[in-house]
């Protein structure tokens, strides 16, 4: 699902079961094409690893959320939402499957940003570790039960929140994740 | 500068003076809205680092380049491509200056290519180092005058390369470098 936050509103996701990632894109409200970009987070905050008091940039550098409430505190900005030609060729299936990028694209559509504006995502609670090497390794979510971390708008911005479908990514399962959406007092740590 | 490569044609690149780096951005030739993605290549390879074998991917999943040979090894995929808000942000230039973005975007724009397309690029011979916490630090190109990688079309390509103007990530300096584009033999070493 995707909503329309004013500046200053909050999200809120919460791992309702436990060991669930999910995938959230924002856009620019005033600019459809200038979604949010992981090499310019990168570049703007020095660093990957994402948590309270980080924002996450546009592709023209702007800030459209900052992280003001972490519970998990691992996340990763670095894979791609997951997609039908990824189940395709690391999952072996044929049939539709439901995904990450169609799941974001999809619902963002509605609000008339284009499909091509979702090239990456903020892949909450999915833990993901980089080896000396540079290769990645995913396991599973540390999130708990009722867990989960709340965004303020920098801006006004839509937002599409899914649930991840692929089992590699959230020990073997696929479970649901809530969303709370609006102005509420006391939750704002910065 | 762009070119159309065909399938199997290489492209190599050459720090002709040392400690150069530089952007390269492809787009699949029968889809322009299909460019390069660091999350899907980094979900693909599974790895960050990249140097001999690795394929570049697009948004699609669909591989665009492979690097066929690599005489430096110490590459970035990262980070955003330099920009004109980065200048104005990171080094508080209020004049037009020199960007990575901008000269991957109007080189590609003569083929059609929409801007939109370029939302990263793979940093040739930017050196970035990842600390055990996630933070980025930026050091000098390990490139040496003369070394050089070269890529070959996995299909039929429009690839854009353009060297870096930001300081930071070029020992302080802008210099050439030089592209060799088309087909030679002895080459390939994969």
């Amino acid at each position: 699902m995707a909503w329309r936050l004013s500046a200053g509103q909050l999200l809120r996701i919460v791992d309702v079961e436990g060991s669930q990632s999910g995938d959230l894109f924002a856009v620019a409200a005033d600019d459809l094409d200038d979604g949010q970009s992981n090499g310019r987070t990168f570049d703007m905050g020095g660093t990957i690893r994402l948590s309270t008091r980080s924002l996450l940039y546009s592709r023209r550098s702007r800030p459209l959320l900052r992280i003001v409430e972490d519970e998990v505190g691992v996340h990763d900005m670095l894979y791609a939402p997951c997609s039908q030609e990824m189940f395709e060729l690391e999952y072996g299936v044929t049939e539709p499957h439901p995904n990450c990028f169609d799941n974001l694209a999809n619902s963002l559509a509605s609000f008339g940003v284009p499909s091509t504006t979702v090239t990456i995502a903020f892949n909450f609670f999915m833990n993901v570790v980089i080896g000396p090497d540079g290769r990645l390794e995913i396991r599973p979510p540390t999130s708990r039960a009722g867990q989960g971390m709340t965004f303020a708008a920098e801006r006004d911005v839509l937002v599409a929140v899914t649930s991840c479908a692929a089992p590699g990514a959230n020990a073997g399962g696929a479970r649901p994740i809530r969303v709370d959406v609006g102005d509420w007092q006391g939750s704002r740590t910065s």
